[in-house]
């Protein structure tokens, strides 16, 4: 005989709050600069009204949840990842909807990462009278919005290097062939990161080795932008096609007249840096509101996006497959460290199988800019 | 309440089965050409014996079960990983100790790998009336003895690549500096690892940057061996130190007299090939009753071993940090490979994590001889 399971009101707040979570990834990748909040409103049990946040100058996650709720938010629970804000902005403050509402108890995800207002919407609630209880699943929540965070934070959007190899270290073979490392289900999964970033960026030399599509295959889709400072680049590639998605050519102020006439006519942004960096390039995509940067880059560029402090997290595929050569590029290039013990330990590490490859993923000591090399761009393409 | 736990008769035989395998571990290292071996005596639910086979000379595994066993052993049942022998080899058939001791019923984890005796000792048991299990904890069992049924199918050492490296695919920064690259608990690992290997190779190279000790840490360490053509090697080494563990310098003929004369006089033995390469070497150690041998070896080497058909297996230790470098070394040098589709996959992958670290394990496929370098040994040290 199976005794009657006895579920916790704690662990009853967890499942309600991992239903926000799901509901906020709905709009995964079409929020920034805002961040993924989904909220539920319960009672006696039941939900009575569910809602996300799904874009910038749309309405809040808790305002969809109230307006399905209706009548019955009246001495309700609402859970919502994120603390409801107590602001006019685009919006009027969701706190004063909750308690015209007549939600009796609010459970809060993690509180507001700007420290300007953090706790403002929780105290608001709390002079009302209701009950307020704060960090349930904070952990999921926090690296939910890890990029919005970031931004607020640093007012720069939080950087992503993605790359996949072999069991041997290599991202090629020795002359530049890539295709595949990985398997189809690991890169269906690098498409879904794709669609959680607001921008991906390649160099130069990606785009003349692999000519990349950078779009996530499904309707919502990063902006794709090439880091190149000669722009000697392929009149014909795949991301001078921009009714697919829009892309964004960064390079130096001289480059190639020709060529950026050329990308121009085809509906590509060009941009111009002086000199031309990672960090130029990240305060820029920061300033048009990309909260998280995906770097799909080769090795160089890679190296110089972590030296100049544009990565917070690797998320490194591994391939069980040995390809081997002397000279097949690894994924990250130098760095200036000459002894093991200057390795930057990441940290925070998960692991996991995705179709037989394996993911492991880890964020970057805050460390202080690294010495840089003398100029990423002077010798890149 | 906790009610009775109900363990199947199949259930207990996999606990015993596993029991053999910890008693058959007691000798790790000790037995070439000899397998491991461990054996359970089980009489009313209660071991009435134990045993394990300690070295190639000494008794089987079953005769020291039986002994301590003693009349108990009447009835009982008798648990081994693998078939009992039914032939006089050094020591009579075990087959008749099993039957005299009155032994009812035995459960056997694999077949003799040896296609000129396997089932014969099975053979031998059911034709005296005793009942006989076999295939409990196969996977298990044949894993254990990996190395033990290539040498014997294959009359050739069983070849295990080990090497440890940054998850952006380096085994060393650039200039060479590898200490260390995996935590101490990766590194107690590869002490056993080593234990269990009866032979542990690395290139000239090695001995020139990192001066390895290469022993187990343990009583019981593996033949050292270093492959050099030149012998141009320093005289102040750890390796030349045979009062710890023995040392084969593996070279050509007309490398260095001086050098040579140099390593006997410090008891390295030193051993000529003509050409000097990881098959001919391979041959040599398994003439020498090496079953399994251990490469610690850089990406030249490892790449020639692999290519030769010298490797069977592959243990990765992936720690989480970054060292990048354009120049830092990766595991594995040329395999002639172009194309990422020509990849060797590597199979029955596994993985654990080890103190921080991740181990991946795999097994090569069984492939004809890959192309070869023109010479690994033309270039090498």
């Amino acid at each position: 005989m199976v005794p009657t399971q006895v579920v916790s009101a704690a662990d009853l707040d967890r499942v309600w709050m991992r239903r926000c979570l799901e509901l906020a990834e709905t709009a995964l990748g079409q929020t920034a600069p805002n961040p993924l909040v989904g909220c539920v409103v319960v009672k006696d049990g039941e939900v009575v009204g569910e809602g996300f946040h799904p874009k910038a100058g749309q309405p809040h996650a808790e305002v969809y949840a109230l307006k399905a709720a209706a009548g019955r938010a009246q001495g309700a629970t609402l859970y919502v990842n994120l603390e409801p804000c107590n602001h006019y902005g685009r919006t009027p403050p969701c706190t004063e909807a909750v308690i015209a509402a007549g939600v009796r108890r609010v459970v809060i995800g993690m509180v507001d990462p700007n420290p300007q207002v953090a706790g403002q919407g929780v105290a608001r609630l709390r002079a009302a009278g209701l009950e307020v209880t704060v960090g349930v699943e904070a952990a999921a929540c926090e690296q939910l919005n890890e990029a919005f965070s970031f931004w607020m934070l640093r007012q720069r959007p939080f950087g992503i290097l993605k790359y996949a190899m072999t069991l041997d270290g290599k991202i090629a073979a020795t002359g530049g062939h890539s295709a595949w490392v990985t398997s189809v289900a690991a890169r269906s999964q690098v498409h879904t990161w794709r669609k959680g970033c607001d921008a991906v960026v390649v160099g130069g030399e990606t785009v003349r080795q692999d000519d990349p599509l950078l779009t996530s295959r499904q309707a919502v889709t990063p902006l794709r932008v090439v880091m190149s400072r000669s722009l000697a680049l392929p009149k014909q590639a795949q991301l001078w096609n921009t009714q697919i998605a829009p892309t964004l050519v960064c390079t130096e102020p001289v480059a190639n007249p020709a060529m950026q006439a050329f990308l121009r006519d085809r509906g590509v942004e060009v941009q111009s840096f002086s000199p031309l960096t990672p960090q130029a390039v990240m305060a820029f995509l920061g300033q048009r509101d990309c909260l998280s940067v995906l770097w799909e880059c080769g090795g160089r560029l890679a190296a110089a996006a972590i030296a100049d402090g544009s990565i917070q997290k690797v998320l490194a595929l591994i391939a069980p497959k040995i390809i081997g050569g002397h000279d097949a590029p690894s994924p990250i290039g130098d760095l200036g460290f000459t002894r093991m013990t200057d390795a930057l330990i990441l940290e925070r590490i998960r692991w996991q199988e995705i179709g037989g490859d394996l993911l492991i993923e880890g964020y970057l000591p805050d460390l202080p800019q690294l010495p840089q090399e003398p100029g990423y761009t002077s010798a890149a393409g």
